[in-house]
């Protein structure tokens, strides 16, 4: 089924594993597009073109014939595991194209990649872009939210193919232009760490509502239900009802009693916290729930904890308010994780030389993707009102939302360390909100302490400079210019 | 002053700022070395030789003349700060070097840099070792706690000289071959990583004793001096009581209050939590710590929300028990960073081929280190009964003593909880205890909502294998391989 056709596609894909698949299947779904596919094995795209001819894909066994079939500008959407493969991919691709064609990388690829490769091909005469796609297997096929980088040259071609694609949120297509480069990688990456906090913090009301609170799963499901048509209304809440719903076949119990409680993680939330900490924006919600991803993942001292571990404390009693008390905890948390996922998106902005609209990013999260919610249309409004918002905390939606909650936010982080069930992502982003809010931070004396171990030096409240206390000397102090060992 | 003798110095040290010149010194001052000293502006050495005619310095004027002043083969330590000038001095070394002569770096730098270059000097026939070099200024000239990686062949030489300058704790020199190539970085980078979680848990318990307990600075002062004669005695509870007590002359303030509450760091503490998620290790007590530095660095961010939260909750009663509550919450809290720190070690050590002994290890930072501590004499017991010990939570001593001070480390959680006073290292600390020591943890939610959105599928508690739910399908399991994608 070799199609040496020239010029008749303005779309290919390359990579037809299930994203791949169901891309392609969805930019052949809609009006004006006439999509091109390849795929390294060649019975995979005979496969996909005999299951689908409603698609009318063009398909090549060799990538000559696949670049053959695009129209000019060539645009072609790279769907292949990220990694070394993706640079095999794109060198065969740019070997062939010519300049002003874009070859545009919609793996999960890490933005430092993205940046150089966007470098190497822009000296080549070639477009690249890199952009997140978010929404899984479904959100492939039916619209996923799209965040491209690159240069605004290929936005120009690639823009209207996307929006053909995206996810639409309040008649709008889920995807922008975000940045150059590796904007669109970068803030892809954000998104997925949001992600990592706002499954952690569900995983805690439910443990908290069930271990503490004494509810069935059941009676979880119907909470859950009950908190997706409120202000926690989302697509991560709406499933978690589904999971629980979920009954396994085997033993009649529920699906989440027989599944092992170990996570896995691809990577994504680890880059976040990385990149986080090396551009000194703290993301502690997005990194506790890293790292109780990692310690579900430790079989052995889970197992030599527990044997060791064995006074466990009794729970406490828990007032009637229980359920909505974990409700607010949940929503104030949430607040706090996005609120540092934002911090990060502006100083990634800040540190990469981007110009990230970050009300139409949250516009663009509205739907298609993980963590589409009802709240990012507060996002919206709230950069909407305010572009240089110092932190999401301080609109007065967020700032008034979280205050009506906050007595019991602190009494959930309260009984959850009392009861013993774990709660890092609830405690970690109270501990942060009351960081922001304090009048003065111990950080003094961590400077004093440093100050006095490393000649590190110091700044005054009362006046410029920095200064140095003779600790090992007569303690008097002298002004000097920071340390530099 | 040049000197062109030839082979009489058996140690030289290059780069002359502070902790160059007081380790110099430090070199100078023990029995059988001869020590040769270098820096790229002779006005420095010239003043170092002047002020210090009892050391008997060898003083170089040139790069030749140094190489030429050193017996064979021959050692040189490398003092200049940590990043691309390290290089330089390198092979300015190294292309007078001969094999078998030994290139020193005692800089803070990162591992991954002393791996690549110990691989590149070692095919240059020259030996290269990384070290770790822990205590500060005063540590440098009196004794600090030494931590080298490189070559057994390079530890033969430098051994002994390194050991005549070392710290001693229990009439143990502070120093021991920790692993080959980047070994000694990388748990130098480690204990940095724990210094910054040990002093985040005590200005925890200052703010909390202060703030809530309504403690004064001068009885704050008492309480260190009290806690450092107890299991909590270290360096860091020493010079806390020392920091406290130090009056502004200006003021008549505590310094403590005149000092800029805006923590400042040099990056060992954000690699070590980097390296950790790198790594899968969960060092959520660091991670706290480096991103509780991280806000009080926003001065923007937090005037903003002072502004916008005035409403702040009020103190809570607290137990007549406090102080001593606190002292549990620091002590559980310490044992839990260590163990995560001990954790990392491990990994790494796994990681990158290195043999690395965890007792050993602990003894070294017994004294000369920022982080010593009597604590560390228990550690040493714990790995020397269980060298494989799965966490050091599970050695029954560590174990009895949280356990004794496991309530009153709930009692200060919920309590800085309710009263508005972050605890991000008290309240990471105790989630990480009960995450491990759970039976059950939500991750099995975790696992359920990725299989839901991205068929990452799940393994089963009662069989092996993966299995994935058929969600938008029939709902039904089915048997599968990993997901690769």
């Amino acid at each position: 089924m070799p199609n040496n056709d020239n010029g008749r596609a303005n779309i290919g894909v390359v990579g037809l594993a299930v994203m791949g698949s169901n891309l392609a299947r969805n930019l052949a779904s809609r009006e004006g597009n006439t999509v091109a596919v390849y795929n390294r094995t060649y019975a995979r795209t005979e496969e996909l073109v005999t299951e689908h001819p409603e698609a009318g894909f063009l398909a090549s066994e060799t990538i000559d014939d696949f670049v053959a079939t695009l129209t000019k500008p060539r645009t072609a959407i790279i769907m292949v595991q990220a990694g070394k493969g993706t640079d095999a991919v794109i060198e065969q691709l740019a070997e062939r194209f010519e300049p002003g064609d874009i070859i545009v990388d919609g793996g999960n690829a890490n933005f430092n990649d993205t940046i150089r490769r966007e470098r190497e091909l822009r000296e080549r005469g070639l477009n690249f872009v890199g952009t997140g796609i978010s929404g899984g297997e479904e959100g492939a096929l039916n619209g996923p939210s799209i965040m491209p980088g690159g240069s605004a040259e290929a936005w120009e071609t690639l823009g209207p193919i996307l929006k053909s694609i995206a996810a639409v949120a309040e008649g709008e297509p889920c995807v922008t232009h975000v940045g150059t480069d590796g904007a669109g990688h970068f803030v892809k990456m954000v998104h997925n760490g949001i992600e990592y906090a706002d499954m952690q913090l569900i995983a805690e009301a439910y443990d908290l509502l069930r271990r503490v609170g004494g509810l069935s799963v059941e009676q979880l499901v119907d909470v859950f239900k009950d908190w997706n048509t409120g202000d926690l209304e989302s697509y991560l809440i709406e499933i978690t009802a589904e999971v629980l719903a979920q009954k396994d076949a085997e033993t009649g119990s529920p699906l989440v009693d027989v599944i092992l409680d170990e996570a896995g993680s691809k990577g994504t939330g680890v880059w976040t916290v990385q990149n986080a900490l090396g551009l000194g924006i703290p993301v502690s919600g997005i990194g506790e729930a890293v790292f109780a991803r990692a310690v579900s993942s430790k079989p052995a001292q889970r197992g030599a904890m527990r044997a060791s571990v064995t006074n466990r404390p009794k729970p406490p009693e828990v007032p009637d308010t229980f359920v909505d008390d974990v409700r607010a905890a949940l929503y104030a948390s949430k607040v706090v994780a996005y609120a540092q996922g934002f911090d990060l998106i502006v100083a990634g902005a800040k540190e990469y030389g981007w110009d990230i609209d970050l009300g139409a990013l949250a516009k663009i999260w509205r739907a298609g993707c993980i963590i589409r919610a009802r709240f990012l249309n507060r996002i919206v409004d709230a950069y909407a009102t305010e572009p240089d918002l110092e932190t999401l905390l301080v609109d007065p939606y967020f700032a008034d939302a979280v205050a009506s909650g906050e007595e019991a936010w602190r009494r959930v982080v309260g009984i959850a360390a009392a009861s013993g069930v774990p709660a890092p992502g609830f405690s970690s982003a109270l501990a942060y909100f009351d960081s922001l809010a304090a009048d003065r931070l111990p950080a003094a004396l961590i400077q004093g302490q440093r100050d006095f171990f490393g000649a590190h030096t110091y700044k005054r409240v009362d006046k410029d400079g920095t200064f140095h206390t003779l600790w090992s000397d007569d303690r008097s102090e002298i002004a000097t210019t920071p340390s530099t060992h």
